[in-house]
């Protein structure tokens, strides 16, 4: 297969997930890399072992030889960034959340279909096997009519009063929190896995520590908790640290989530129940080679993530035997394998996360918090 | 210690559970049964072994040698029957719910405060002996401050159009199902563990089968599974077969859990996950020798129901080693002890479910209805 | 039913763990009980509310009324007294070891085969529901052909240097410790569940500490944990703490299981893994109420004790709906309404454990310990 | 860091793991692979995005570019393979076994020493993150003595009589299949962990199915459950599908192990206690992001794999933060970055397994065979 050439802008937290995850593709080659600036790009760059970097995002897109290119900048620079990348014909594989507002995500979709660009939006947790297995079988017919839907997303990496991150600031992340960025996968997968929409919620949003201390150095995301700050000043939040959610899919079944990132133990839980009329399926995150398949009938089933075992549809996602547990990475990897595979003309189909869902994400987003500010039901405007 | 005796009213699923209860006490003697008509109280007796059965509940009040009645009648008769046994002067145990509605439990707890009866009622799942033991690290500070509690209880005995039981009918068993048969349950435990009351809910309601298929025979709670009915009518359902619940607790906390009766797989899975400020709990009725606690800065912990690791509140909860698991029988075994240690004066202290208990938890179930017809928050009238 | 009336002789552990299991029968009355001298008899009749106390052996199986005897002395007096009860006509139910020796326990299946009295041993973790589904399993031909059969038994109740209890004296307790007191257990339910032999085994036996500190006062068994002994002896201890025994089954498959009293955080598992040309099954006893079935072509099963999905065989044990878990003094309910349905002559059949099955533990037991001894395999000479 | 070249021989199924584990490292570049003729590599090579391709060994090492080499060929071609590469003077990589015997492992191990090429040997399961925290809790003192240690290796890819792979023919794989292939991770493993090594051993090997049908077509490792192959040969199999081993550790404790790859529903289940004095430890590599860790006087607790709750060593073996798994990629990934760090100069520590592992697991499966044949202790001769 011809190599193809990917960049990067921004690198994080995420970002060098996504360097190493194109590297395991074989056909992708990372040949350059985008920071704030020129010093800190190099030495970034180095770091990664990405031959090229630039410190200006225009200098980047000019680089004829990038033919892709993965937004990981911080949230609030997404839209622009996105903008300048349609702009320049490149590919564009964006982090979530798509931007700020579904203003400027429906721009986005727009721009994207207009200028005929390969976009993506990274909803890793679709690409774990056993996620694809529990879309195929209801696809299939096997788990029947959706009855209801319910789950939780809980961290534990803001627990703490003293846990800080730029994630707690609206200007930099956006005005939810809990819900945009973990909330999102958790909604973005119900409704991939049921093939149903989610059309109206009932929401309560809290803010349990109302007063965060701010170290006055820099933290990136997850990694605070390895720090011990010893000076702090207090700052005001306003975003949620948790959320309560229930919701109404397009075929009249309800359901509800939570969404905490103060749950001491918990740390990264995407754990979701669908109760169907024939079977019904739960599945963790923090355990993602096992779904436990319930039956009114006969013994329930514990499906481990073996190609053996599992529909033609997962089975492209498992790379590794039964027994070989495949992970985080691994779901990244199949994230990119999806999106580049296409873009090589390899495969025809659009079978990943694009900017369409990225905005749909964002309006549910908006829906759940006029619902806690209004105290009912707020339908979704997709 | 003196024998005490018993009677019990009504033998359905939960009656036999009330003697086989009391008699592991080794203190208490079930002397009588009271069923709906002589023949079938004779029946009973013979086959649970109970010396003198009666067909009317005046004739058996009107024993002397009764001190203590158990009512494990269908819902719409406890109301009633409770009145009738605090009239005779008797001690009384109430299955749950307390009554219909909260018109009829007021009057009970008053009436019941006013003869000095003891009163009980079976909330059963209180007393887990892991159950008290997070009842007592929130006590003593363990848990720190509720940041906030999710859970859910979910069952599959009435999974199927097909499945029948007289809990269908309102008339029998009151306006709300799923909600006041087992949600009251979830929200007896979450508040007895937490300390805290809930002041407000934002609810959901939901019937998926909004016709049945009732056999022409009779079907016993949780039998139904076991039989296959030939023939069968339509009947329009019009209680909850599932429920979304969000609440706030007296603290201002909030929280949410949801209910099934049609969760493929699921038994009878009461389960809660409480967030606090120091660690967070969570249990799993399924598997109730084990508790997970959660921590943000140390390793989670698995706590066996182990006496030499407990508490002294929930040591005297666990009757066996650790390792020698105790359960579902175990807990109704500990409710008939704190209740009749209470009635034979070894005990002073009311440390179980009282009338008021039963009360508080219909006030719940009709706020919880409200808020679904309104679409909004409604305010529990405890 | 006609009320069949009990007696015991000794109520160390096990003995109240007894006389609540036969109460919930309901059938069955605990008149009597007997234990080292009056004054101490009386005490405990009073503690367990037992109407009758003797404090000889002689004078208790001289009363009339008593029909059946539970012998739950300590180990060494099992054989002499369980004699008496033979030879005094009334039913016997031991506790297990039999005996201390092969020599005593073969006299004492033949004494009870030639009086025609009722004769049952405590191996009590046969009678969980899933423990009888896993035989029939086996017997229904679910599991195919036995290829390998594996486990462990864990506890650590004698992990520290100062944990002390008279089963660390031989001349108590017997020449074994760990693998008598609870391998057999093991061998009890592999034996039991596969319908297969131990032929012969293949030992290594440890001790890990090879000197103890014994406290001046009594300890009763698993209660050594909760005490704090301010002044000790030490004394040498000869019996293992931990042995791993690798066996052949009667055809020809061969099998391993360890067991320690050593192992921290275990505290009772019995624990087993059964391979079969079918599928295999898994069970811990800490879990009693699922049950792992893996299959090689399709999803592995989880099946909980539920009465709608059990057997016909494992059923009569299930008294509870699903997911109301049941767990150790329900076996040992089951036991005794198997042995006490037999005695009334409800059930023709001897579907319980008999002193024959509590020889051949012994004779494992004393094969087992040969091995260790000479290195090589041993025969078991049953 | 400068980027080193890498190049492989051998592509079935553990060769294309490898080329992916090193191109996540970013700094080698995986720019030759070998096969055995000259199409075949080329289309393995286009298949795998690898530049250069040879159908011959000598002409692939001829090439300069080349500075590592993995070697992933069928074990019989280990040895010989692995000394060509010595002798070229670049850099070895082998998958397990080492060799065929100890005696050509003993050459090799010298041979290495000699020439002063790196070499490692791919004994991935050690690269977990909770396995290097089970390491650095023995060697903190945290688990205190070694008490004992069992555990388990199943898998099911060998269950059904007409599975067919190379390893089962001992020409190609050797004359031990079970112990060989997955026990030796499983002693690798423990003796890791523990710091101690295993001086002898008593071992029981059985052949479950003594008669296989071999299919016509070539197999690949853990592919065959794919397949379903419509022409069968049978043929006498000689090697154990199954193995129990009681083994004596260096400082005496003792401890056993089985293996089964005939064991349904576990796919690849490397599983271990190991009872300390202090702690005991267990872990499952199907479950790998959790480790239990035993108490006798406090809770359980359940590690997860997060970066801030472990201690410095293992932290370097977990990339991404608690909540997202890593797993069977990622310890090969590990394994790969200590050993070309090494390689690169950046690190100084040969903190990854080498020949001497190799041969040292050589000499536990010949001394396991050896004690099988003689129904004795065996001395492991290192």
């Amino acid at each position: 297969m011809k190599k193809i050439r990917a960049g990067i802008i921004g690198t994080g937290f995420i970002g060098p997930a996504h360097v190493e995850a194109v590297r395991r593709l074989g056909f992708v080659e990372m040949i350059a890399l985008c920071e704030a600036n020129e010093g800190l790009a190099k030495a970034k760059a180095e770091h990664l072992s990405i031959p090229k970097s630039y410190g200006s995002v225009e200098q980047f897109l000019a680089d004829k030889e990038i033919e892709v290119v993965h937004n990981c900048t911080p949230n609030h620079l997404h839209f622009e960034i996105s903008k300048k990348i349609i702009a320049s014909g490149k590919h564009v594989i964006s982090e979530k959340p798509l931007a700020m507002t579904t203003a400027e995500s429906k721009q986005l979709v727009k721009l994207a279909a207009k200028s005929g660009v390969v976009n993506a939006i990274d909803f890793n947790y679709r690409y774990y096997p056993l996620v694809q297995e529990a879309k195929a079988m209801v696809e299939g017919g096997k788990l029947g009519d959706v009855f209801h839907a319910n789950g939780s997303y809980t961290q534990d990496w803001l627990y703490l009063q003293t846990d800080w991150n730029w994630r707690l600031v609206p200007g930099l992340s956006g005005k939810s929190r809990a819900v945009a960025d973990v909330g999102s996968h958790w909604c973005d997968c119900i409704q991939f896995i049921s093939g149903l929409q989610i059309k109206r919620v009932l929401a309560d949003l809290r803010t349990i520590h109302k007063t965060r201390m701010k170290p006055r150095k820099e933290v990136e995301t997850y990694s605070g908790k390895m720090l011990a700050p010893s000076d702090y000043e207090p700052v005001k939040i306003n975003t949620e640290d948790y959320a309560n959610v229930i919701f109404e899919f397009s075929n009249g079944a309800s359901g509800s989530f939570s969404v905490s990132q103060c749950f001491a133990g918990r740390k990264n839980r995407l754990f979701y129940e669908l109760s169907g009329s024939k079977c019904s399926v739960v599945w963790d995150q923090e355990r993602p080679n096992e779904m436990w398949i319930g039956y009114r009938e006969k013994p329930n089933e514990v499906l481990i993530k073996d190609p053996s075992l599992l529909s033609p549809r997962a089975r492209a996602y498992a790379h590794y035997p039964g027994g070989h547990p495949e992970a985080y990475p691994d779901g990244l990897k199949n994230f990119m394998l999806r999106v580049y595979l296409h873009i090589a003309g390899a495969s025809k189909e659009i079978d990943f996360s694009t900017f369409q869902d990225g905005h749909n994400e964002l309006a549910i987003c908006e829906a759940v918090m006029a619902s806690s500010q209004g105290s009912k039901w707020a339908t979704v405007r997709y």
